[in-house]
């Protein structure tokens, strides 16, 4: 397929402004082929650290490597166990190690192959390698296109805590290619959604209205759909994230509408029970039903959100499990003061605002007013 | 003791400028016990992860802690193994989690209390923990006084290789007390003082003639003495330091003066048989004969420099080890091309120029040239 070929969807490009560290989303169909031009059109790279997990390797690392090799790049080829456990000390251990053996220098280049734990982990390395070096994305699941590629976060986690070790590093690139969703596992594409709608929730009533108004192509994975809700979520997140590049004015925690239940529901039912972009579709609506509860919010923006995410075959229950246990898990979550806590509360479809004294008995009716009736 | 006590000497401040990571190195004989004070001046601290090794805790690590918990700063105490081996994976990922096991937060900071081991450990776990952690240091040997702790190079070692892993990550401040130097082994702190030469002949003629001057008063570690060849040591760093943080213009190269040859003879020679200042010193010289067969530099030049060594009971002579060993370390230290390496090399006392296509042979016979006669 040339890049001229009718056939292919033009590709688009989102544009990150962080000053000097400012970088392109360049977002297409059947756009992974061209990896090795996109490239060097950023850099001029002669030795690629290529990371991936097994399941995307299967599909995907052969053509990349192709396409890097035939513009004269060298490539090491890392691939690791897919799956969060990777996310490890153990596992970084293995991949400085090994980068090292086949002669990694500062001014090598790592290149991400993979959903989001790829892309921290591999982002960790890139961070920490002779001291840092330039880092480039190929998000592979729907969760990494429109979130963990987008922000400049990387790390790994301990035994005791997820994402407690990292950086922030920013990628010199992002490419794109919303056809590899193809291969994606149902669950884990729907899971991604989540994050798509909270965008619509938090930012933009007009962008929520789209998708309601295309449940079915996005279930079907139409291109033209899928490239325009990727491409509005990254340009979403990248706006917050240029406010507040490293989580220090407080900007950024809009992004995490939904959140506080959402970890809560991880933590308490196991990790692995829910994907995360299931725990977020059930926190954002406690969350809603909070913003009810405060008198901020009205009934028929949670009735909006209940519908959009039953349609796009999300979770909206919430599981009978320890209310004690949720709660602490709460007040972990976000440091309490005095019996309070601070949640992202929606106004309206399109604004969310940072609420830091909400008392732990209305957190917990928004809670439990979401068990299946 | 308090700030007044007439006794004390007047502290000094160094500025380091990089913009918004702009620091001062606070330098004075006699003012660890203020460390409280002098952080809480920079920040506001409430919990502060003080690292520390063996040696350096038995004699300072309470007096630090209990000036610290007096500004009602809670302290997690980490001791380490003294010694190279310590700035290891295995060490960082105890640190990390003891710190998460003693509630690390976004808000904590971490303190270094030692030497290089210490500063390159503690530094790479502030610039890891939480995505970045507030970052003071406290050096305590001559070495990290006037090199390590200026320039914001963090990081571990990995088996086969050095300070391969890590981050530039730069220090809130830096508190130096030249009184803590008394409990510093001989030989460590002559071996620091090769770097502090090192500075007069790559950028300060004057203060070479300095210390040619003072060389008893330097071996008694005299204290007015120490605080000026420690404070102008950070003031040359730090100005090469600022006009090249990342070591991506080249003109922090000029800190290698010596060191191609200095890591060639650690390497052959076995870690640890030489001190690192040690075998600097053997390097400096070494680069000076070969500043003299290229034609730029004059044998008198380098006679002042084997005088001053000598003086300050460093190794001058080049040991006798495997030539073709020495030359192959050198090629794999910097990259070399068509037979030819680059080397820092002296035009005077107070400047070096970046020599990148010095012959091996030449550069082979500037270290013949150097075995005792
Ligand atoms: N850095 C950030 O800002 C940020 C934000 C959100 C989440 N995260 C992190 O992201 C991680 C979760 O990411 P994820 O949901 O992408 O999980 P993941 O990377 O584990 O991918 C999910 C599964 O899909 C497979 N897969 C990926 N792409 C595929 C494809 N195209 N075809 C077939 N299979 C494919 C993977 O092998 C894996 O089995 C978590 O570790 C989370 O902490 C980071
Ligand atoms: N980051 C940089 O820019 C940079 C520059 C140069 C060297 N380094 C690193 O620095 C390290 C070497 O540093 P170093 O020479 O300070 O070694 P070190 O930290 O191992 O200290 C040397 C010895 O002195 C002991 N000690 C320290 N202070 C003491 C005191 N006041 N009293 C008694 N004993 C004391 C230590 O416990 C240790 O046994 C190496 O790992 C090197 O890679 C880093
Ligand atoms: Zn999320
Ligand atoms: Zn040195």
């Amino acid at each position: 397929m040339t890049p001229t070929d009718s056939t292919r969807f033009a590709s688009q490009t989102v544009h990150v402004p962080l000053s000097e560290r400012s970088y392109d989303i360049s977002i297409g169909t059947g756009n992974l082929a061209e990896v090795g031009r996109w490239i060097t059109s950023l850099r001029s790279v002669t030795h690629a650290v290529l990371i991936s997990d097994d399941h995307v390797a299967r599909h995907y690392l052969e053509p990349v490597s192709e396409s890097l090799k035939s513009e004269g790049i060298r490539v090491t080829k890392l691939v690791v166990p897919a799956g969060e456990p990777s996310k490890s000390v153990a596992t970084s251990q293995e991949l400085w190690e090994k980068a090292l053996a086949d002669r990694v220098d500062r001014k090598s280049s790592v290149v991400a192959l993979g959903g989001g734990v790829i892309g921290d982990l591999a982002g960790f390395i890139a961070a920490t390698m002779t001291r840092g070096l330039d880092f480039f994305q190929i998000p592979t699941t729907l969760l990494a296109q429109v979130d963990s590629s987008v922000g400049g976060k990387v790390g790994i986690n301990l035994p005791a805590a997820k994402n407690i070790v990292g950086c922030f590093w920013q990628p010199r690139g992002v490419l794109i290619d919303t056809a590899v969703l193809e291969t994606l596992p149902k669950r884990e594409y729907l899971s991604g959604l989540a994050e798509v709608v909270k965008y619509g929730v938090i930012l933009d009533p007009e962008f929520f209205e789209y998708l309601e108004a295309n449940v079915q192509p996005i279930l079907d994975r139409d291109a033209t759909v899928l490239q325009k809700i990727v491409a509005r979520s990254c340009e979403l997140k990248a706006q917050v994230v240029a406010e507040d590049e490293r989580e220090t004015t407080g900007l950024r925690a809009i992004l995490n509408y939904g959140h506080t239940y959402c970890h809560a529901l991880e933590t308490v039912s196991g990790y692995g029970e829910y994907l995360h972009g299931e725990a977020v579709a059930v926190g954002m609506l406690c969350a809603s039903r909070l913003g009810e509860k405060l008198g901020v919010f009205a009934p028929e923006a949670t009735e909006r959100q209940h519908k959009l995410l039953t349609a796009l075959g999300l979770p909206v229950d919430v599981p009978k499990l320890d209310e004690a246990a949720i709660l602490s898990a709460m007040q972990r979550d976000k440091k309490v003061e005095h019996g309070k806590l601070r949640f992202i509360v929606p106004h309206c479809i399109g604004k969310v605002v940072l609420t830091p004294d909400v008392p732990q008995d209305v957190a917990m009716q928004a809670w439990t007013d979401g068990y299946a009736s």
